[in-house]
């Protein structure tokens, strides 16, 4: 028996909505597992950039998440254990586009289909999140598209609101540095400035109504932020720089790709190539090299292929 | 020659929408200007609440607003001294109902109509914010409606974005005690910390997402907040309670009016009376008079009557 699921990629905050907004898109991880009879133990195939980066072991994250997964069902992890696990990265790691989120999903979503099915997408959520900490790039990795995601009042349960999704292109630069997620969180305050807590609060507004409308002129401003670039945007040479190459160039908003060290920018179709041209140009102007891609939004999020 | 405004009366913040959102509701103050020949000074007349409260001299916010608008209109105030201005306060002082931004509203636009109109809405509400120093109790006095208002990057311009109006009643529960504005800004903490930043950014997109949908469901959560209620609530007896009162009798959700004490509620016509007995019951409880209105969303903003 030979299961093979497919996670997108996701970028998370989307400028002023900091570990609440995220987005799936068309760039994924595909993770495959395959009974063998006869195996002792469960082996791990890597392809693509993870080949070098992650572990083989079972301390690799997507087959932690499994664990989680079959302790969730009550499942008998022993009984699993014939397995071979491919993991094709297509998603960058330490990019800032979820690469971690999509890992877990897939674990999840790999250990759901062995088990019979038992969780729905929200049950799998609930769990990745558990696992992974935080929604923003969760949510959408589970369910693709564009949400905004947080917990209830207790902080039990997730919260996602499926917003429309924008019938834009998603241009994204990868630097060749990476940012260590773990640091990029660390470099943040403790706490925001009053003013600046109006300023997002006004900017989410627009990015919200933005995408409720559908009326992407609102992005320039609705893409605002000063909750967490402005601290991370200083281990990132130029991004100020490259987002205004970006805006120039015809994009309605450009912003750090979750944590980073990615920048994107939304844009329309028409504009795609221009968008990408200018952003990878004004970095290169640093001595980065960059992989950049003009991506669609995912629209299915996780799904058995 | 007579000329009569009508102002109205403004709710901001709307929960976690802090010094952003805000919304025109249908209880006015009026302004009236009657040209008297003889006279040799501006006189002032006061209506209702105001008539004690109220400066009836120079100093009043009303004529301070007309001065301010001359000057920005280059007309010398010395031609326009013989004037009758009678204000009739039917807006609550210091309750959290923008008085004050209507005074400022007021003033401005009867000095616009007695100078030729040369003002529009936006330059009244540009002005108007330059005298009060914030948008979000502003910009619904002048247009009207629920807004999300902030200043542009650079802070020189406001950003008014205008969001459907609720088809909603608003509850509104203003109690005998006051709290000066000052002092309920002076009570908040000069930052934020980041855990309730982001609770706040995702309500915030749940409150832009109910109004853009009309589907207040979502505002039972979208209209909590971490940032300012916490700290404005200890001045409130009971604030908690009565939201929880108005919640149980089928309000959609319920906040501080502003910097308060008014507390209100968003409703259902229908739910109106019900939510309207269940949060003055309940506030009755601290020995607190209460006065309340169901109201509608006024439409309009300032208008020559």
């Amino acid at each position: 028996m030979k299961i093979k699921i497919r996670v997108p990629s996701t970028t998370a905050n989307l400028g002023p909505g900091f570990d609440v907004f995220g987005a799936a898109l068309s760039l994924y991880n595909e993770f495959e597992s395959e009974y063998v009879p006869n195996a002792r133990k469960t082996s791990f195939i890597l392809d693509g950039e993870g080949e070098k980066l992650l572990p083989k072991g079972e301390e690799n994250l997507v087959w932690q998440s499994m664990l989680e997964t079959f302790k969730v069902l009550e499942e008998d992890k022993y009984n699993l254990k014939n397995l071979n696990i491919r993991i094709k990265t297509g998603i960058p790691l330490n990019g800032g586009l979820g690469s971690s989120a999509s890992a877990i999903v897939g674990g999840i979503a790999l250990a759901n289909v062995l088990c019979g099915k038992e969780l729905d997408k929200s049950q799998i959520a609930d769990l990745a999140v558990k696992i992974e900490g935080h929604p923003d790039n969760v949510a959408p990795a589970v369910f693709g598209g564009l949400c905004a995601c947080s917990k209830d009042g207790d902080g039990d349960h997730g919260i996602v609101l499926h917003l429309p999704i924008p019938k834009l292109k998603v241009v994204l630069c990868i630097p060749s540095f990476e940012l260590r997620t773990k640091h990029a969180r660390q470099i943040l305050p403790e706490s925001i400035g009053l003013k600046d807590v109006v300023f997002n609060i006004s900017r989410v507004a627009m990015l919200t109504a933005a995408f409720c409308r559908g009326d992407y002129s609102l992005l320039k401003q609705g893409m605002q932020d000063k909750v967490h670039q402005l601290y991370r945007g200083k281990m990132i040479p130029a991004m100020d720089e490259v987002f205004e190459a970006a805006i120039s160039a015809g994009a309605y908003g450009a912003f750090l790709s979750g944590s980073g060290p990615a920048l994107a920018a939304f844009c329309k179709e028409e504009d795609g190539l221009n968008v990408q041209k200018a952003m990878v140009k004004r970095w290169e102007k640093e001595n980065i090299s960059i992989k950049s891609h003009i991506l669609d939004f995912d629209t299915k999020g996780v799904l058995e292929v």
